[in-house]
């Protein structure tokens, strides 16, 4: 549209790569950052340039970090026995919320999905067979995402596990708390009649 | 929350103050951006860096513009008889979407609001006086929303251009194309019944 000017359309056509933000959104943001203060957009553009020059992989984990280590690795606190797989470094806040879990990390950054190309050299698998053979780890818990790529992805570590003898599990799948039967699918249901346990 | 990297919570803190961007939507910005090429990352920071850089208010009309006249000033196609005075640089997308209007415009930054302490010196009336002066004007259409704060600026702009004796009109109220008198709001109907027009 010819009636924005070249810096405003540039402005709009990047948000608008972003996931989640439409033609309009974009247009929203970019008349947005027009008119506030200019210091404070200059933040959020040094927000982005920084992030992306200082954070990389935690070389123990694969998190986000800009740190050698990041603040789970590097918490002594942690036990160091147990690694908790999961896809993305997203995945880790949503666990740590729970607060339930004390255990490590390691971060695969996909899942193996022939579809989209992306084999088991493409995601994080190697990294975490090397962690298995050098620490004394005890458990690994498979947390990828209930998925046909999540699930696939998670029986393939599994099966390349098997030799090292440690414990391997998976997250359980069932009924959400608070969930309704009435409405859920059938898929996970019928997963939740076959881990049932007797009380 | 302390699991994440000092640079990605100020990113993420960065991105939650956009309008319309919540917690969750800004860390999945962040966590895009994260993974994203580089390359493009930059484009983005380049391009709000860029924007707040080059874009001011056209000299003319207030309009965003990143030279002295916006291109709608410039295009001696307009018809510079009339002026469409509009809240935001947003409602000339808007109106020029109609592809109906061939006149210039007039961005007044804001509205007259009590509320939020916004007077009539701190919105671009002046600007809008002075073209009057100077130009050939015919017609002032006062284009603001109508909302409260949209009213009392077009009555107070139209009670100001008396002296002029410009011709001054505000847009219409009325049923939307293809709504519904059910669903319509009482106020709505009662200005389509006022400004009813003879078939």
């Amino acid at each position: 549209m010819d009636y924005y000017a070249l810096p405003i359309a540039n402005l709009i056509e990047q948000f608008s790569k972003l996931p989640g933000i439409g033609k309009k959104t974009a247009q929203r943001l970019a008349f947005y950052i027009l008119e506030m203060e200019p210091l404070e957009a200059e933040k959020l553009a040094a927000a982005i340039t920084n992030a992306k020059e200082k954070v990389h992989l935690c070389s123990k984990c694969c998190n986000l970090t800009d740190k050698e280590l990041c603040n789970i690795c590097s918490d002594d606190r942690r036990d160091e026995s147990i690694i908790c797989v999961v896809e993305g470094a997203k995945d880790i806040i949503a666990m740590e919320r729970t607060r339930e879990y004390k255990g490590l990390y390691h971060v695969l950054h996909g899942v193996i999905s022939p579809m989209a190309n992306i084999g088991p050299d493409e995601i994080k698998i190697k990294e975490l067979l090397n962690r298995i053979q050098d620490d004394g780890v005890k458990e690994v818990i498979l947390a990828t995402n209930p998925t046909v790529e999540g699930e696939a992805t998670a029986l393939y570590i599994a099966k390349l596990l098997k030799p090292f003898g440690v414990k391997t599990t998976r997250i359980a799948h069932g009924i959400p708390v608070g969930g309704d039967l009435d409405y859920l699918d059938e898929i996970t249901l019928s997963k939740a009649l076959e881990n049932r346990r007797e009380l």
